[in-house]
């Protein structure tokens, strides 16, 4: 496990080939950032990626983090404590300054490009996806406080979160409120400058550690006078230890980790019940205004997103290198000269590995050229985006660790493997940051319906461009291009399916996963092909490695070939409509 | 968990519907047997199965057996303890003569036709699929006795195999010959009337345990003047406690359990690492011919994937089950007039319990259909259909373990729920008993192209005649028809792809696996039609349950309009062909 390397090399192709980067950087008027700089930074991020984290992944795995709940006579500080070794890390990570990345300059920042930092991400994720969680959420909440916290809120926090001193967490969830956050029942009530929380909150990511010396948790409750619903979320900082007069961490505040679940992956992340206020209340501060929480959540759900969706693309990974390395060195055939070969050389076996290579690049490419779109401010593009890299990406990264287990035949069932890991880690990311459901709702809905379907069509002119850029390649890729061009037509009849068919109030939750899997699976046949086009007039031009952009052929051939045709089963499901899955009552079930 | 049911409704509608119980059981002589006699015995299973089996489900996922290795001073025997609370359920289940079932008249079994054996396993599957692999594995055990062992082997073993009071293992992996077992080395040299073997098996399922007296080991080894190669592997019995003069166990033999493996699932099944000799030599009694140990292994292997393909729809009803309850109980949405609702309102869930629903309902009408085949005698359709049982059921039921994961949404991931054991435990079941990949390539060689695609021409023809009547049948199955007519010449495409293409040895196996998931959907199709067509006649005629047969309609409905398009991508990346799968080098990975 920690063999994994960041492959390099493809991520640079896609940030110079597919998201122009040395143009973005101009464009966004960041004049000192080019490729040059960024391969700097992603060589030197593989490092702590490949050396630091990566070997602490299954050591994670197996050493839970446990929560220490002693009296206080003790003089023990009840609390989660995290994998031995992960504090290490931790403090390697902040200290090669990696936590202010992207961070603004204005409190101590590099204001790096969204897409770059969204690269260097993808080597956390890949080493160590249940470590890398910690900062991934603390993004969520420095943004929060960055976009709708007063001046004094982000002077007080912003610093010291950017630099990771501080890490950050993400409360939305309770017992009785998960996908419905108008349920939320936690209360604060205001005192003086400040408000008094007590409720009780769920699976809250990293809600308890000892690596930094303070934890800003972002809280949604209710106001006393607040409206029924969503219309009465607000947001709060309540941090662990509340600021004394010099900002520094002072008395512990009333918001504890009462518990920690046991899951089926990620186990190096603790998992917490936070509890605020069981001693009379924990001081939180409020973020904007009141009641505009959940609007709040909104505006940073796209990178949280996008986020997760890259957990997808580097959970499979990692597990492509691990299944590649067992499929290169298991013995298993003999030949007739009685010499024995290694499984890789089984037609089946190389199915298995160039749907995982293939869809991990696909992949890739979505992620960097929708993260890119945040750079650009193309708002609209970047909320068309989302859901499709939150949900096409996580479900894909399903059956590629699924595929990471299977070549591993009986061996991949044995935890020892580590294979399995890879499996269970990934199985929480089609759940979290939205299900998979609320992805297709959000795509359907608020992201085309909404829009009379305009942003969805100004995306399939862009891919039908590229797609007859591609069917005038020929050679090897006449039937690559053939099924470009058959899901194109089958995004174009399920965008106007959905607009004919709205009428049917479940019609679009009904289609709404198989129309978000679509599109995921065109979008990735487009960027494979655009990167074919791209590889190609590099080798042309006898530019770059020809052996990197031969591969690169083959691997976008192999995608349209044989994964970019699913979307003949998607836009099928689609059409069929809301009759038979709407037809039974439940007691019929 | 120990809220499954056998959906015994369904159970019996595919008996006496799609395999004419009744007919199968006067055309194979077993004239006392008849649909009434099975409803009474799948009753009285249903009760074990729910009541005893389902409650220790969980038991045995959180208690792991555990390996006693104890030195001879203490008296202790060494070994593996199974979960507590297993062997009074095995007694239980012996005690009711459940494993009898099946087996021969002459050696105290019951005598009842395969088909309804089936039927009756799907319980012990879905009520605790890590305890009901014991005797599974050891129905194996008993056929290879059964079909190549002396008299005297049969007399010996036979009569306490099936009344269940001694367990059967099969002992064919070792470290470096999984698939492959050409590579076997353990070895057998003849001494007086027996034979010493000494080696080390692996992944040997209740290898050891203390729920019986004796424990009966079949084992692969090979002869000193063996020919190298799979044509040189004999089958041996390897009692655990060899037999004294009146047949009962007395001296302890040289096999022991040296290890067992820390697996993703099936937690409450050892899966052991075997020794065989580490004392001087473990007395095995030859099976029949020397040399011909893997030809006896193929006269069973019909049974044994079948039987874990129906683990696939066993697990899969099991988590359909528990996702639905979860669905109607999870109160997450809120109405306008302020009452809330459960989950299974919204669509995309009732998508996802549809999915889970039709599939395993079209699972259950293949498992049964094709064990039928084998009463039957139809061997050649039983060598057709096996591989698709075992390779299709059990890849679809990763998905549908999937969803049943995904309905409970954050709660899914959490272990307590106990939805996520379903996922775990169903991970094996593409791996054991041949991966899907040899599914496949059995699929499209020893079963197609070795009688030029014949055996493949007659099913698609019973299909085209299954098929044509669906379409007469109209209204609600006008699409659903339509979809299958698709499917089935997708099938005949395929088929005659495969055929055409042979002259590249790597198409075969480059198609193999679309090619087995293809012939999955298109027969899942084609039994959902003709279940549509008995319920709608049915119906028609006034008899039967109408509410149950209504039912049947609408998921015959959805399985056919939104899996069977599956068919499509299949087809599409079995006529890619092998060209992008092959054409990277190993170091181009």
């Amino acid at each position: 496990m920690s063999d994994y390397i960041h492959p390099q090399r493809d991520a640079e192709f896609v940030l110079n080939e597919l998201v122009q980067f040395d143009q973005l950087c101009k464009a966004t008027g960041q004049d000192e950032v080019n490729a040059e700089l960024a391969s700097v930074i992603l060589t030197e991020a593989g490092k702590l990626g490949n050396g630091v984290l990566a070997p602490l992944n299954k050591v994670g795995d197996l050493n839970h983090p446990t929560l220490v709940d002693i009296d206080g006579q003790s003089g023990v500080e009840s609390g989660v404590r995290e994998t031995a070794g992960f504090a290490d890390a931790y403090r390697e990570y902040m200290d090669g300054g990696w936590s202010s990345l992207t961070g603004a300059e204005e409190f101590g920042g590099q204001n790096l490009p969204n897409v770059l930092g969204t690269a260097v991400n993808e080597i956390w994720q890949s080493a160590n996806l249940a470590f890398a969680l910690c900062p991934l959420l603390g993004q969520g909440a420095i943004e929060s406080i960055s976009h709708h916290g007063s001046d004094q809120l982000k002077q007080a926090y912003l610093p010291k979160m950017i630099s990771g001193e501080w890490t950050g967490t993400m409360n939305l969830t309770e017992p009785d409120a998960g996908t419905d956050l108008a349920a939320v029942k936690t209360k604060a009530v205001p005192v003086n400058d400040h408000y008094l929380i007590t409720g009780q909150k769920i699976f809250i990511t990293w809600g308890d550690h000892q690596m930094t010396d303070n934890i800003v948790h972002l809280v949604l409750a209710r106001l006393p006078d607040a409206p029924a619903g969503v219309k009465g979320i607000s947001l709060f900082v309540v941090p662990k230890f509340m600021l004394d007069e010099q900002g520094n961490p002072a008395q512990r505040n009333d918001a504890y980790a009462v518990s920690l679940e046991h899951k089926l992956g990620i186990h190096g992340s603790p998992t917490c019940v936070m509890s605020f206020g069981d001693n009379g209340g924990a001081v939180g501060y409020l973020v904007g205004e009141p009641n505009k929480g959940l609007a709040y959540m909104f505006t940073m759900m796209n990178h949280a997103r996008q986020g997760v969706g890259l957990q997808g693309l580097a959970v499979s990974e990692a597990s492509y290198q691990h299944a590649l390395e067992y499929a290169k060195e298991r013995i298993q055939g003999t030949q007739k000269d009685g010499s024995r070969y290694s499984i890789i050389k089984f037609p089946d076996v190389r199915r298995m590995l160039m749907q995982m290579k293939s869809s991990t690049e696909a992949m890739r490419a979505l992620c960097l050229v929708a993260s890119a779109e945040i750079d650009r401010g193309n708002s609209a593009r970047v909320e068309l985006l989302t859901p499709i890299v939150k949900g096409w990406v996580t479900e894909l990264a399903q059956e590629l660790t699924y595929l990471g287990v299977q070549i591993h035949g009986g061996m991949g069932f044995i935890e020892e493997t580590g294979a399995a890991q890879f499996y269970r880690d990934a199985r929480i990311l089609t759940i979290y940051e939205g299900t998979t459901g609320i992805q297709g709702l959000d795509l359907v809905g608020r992201k085309t319906l909404a829009n009379g379907g305009q942003h969805l069509a100004e995306l399939l002119d862009e891919i039908a461009e590229g797609i007859s850029r591609f069917e005038a390649l020929g050679g090897q890729f006449d039937l690559a291009a053939q099924q470009c061009r058959i899901a194109l037509e089958n995004g174009i009849a399920a965008r106007q399916w959905l607009l004919d068919n709205k009428q049917d109030l479940s019609a679009p939750g009904s289609a709404s996963v198989s129309f978000m899997m679509l599109f995921g699976y065109l979008c990735g046949g487009w960027l494979m092909a655009k990167s074919a086009l791209q590889a190609k007039a590099k080798l042309d031009a006898g530019e770059g490695d020809p052996e990197f952009l031969n591969t690169k052929l083959t691997s976008a051939q192999f995608f349209c070939e044989h994964m970019v045709p699913r979307t003949q089963s998607c836009l099928a499901s689609i059409q069929a409509g809301s009759e038979s899955i709407m037809k039974l009552d439940e007691l019929q079930f």
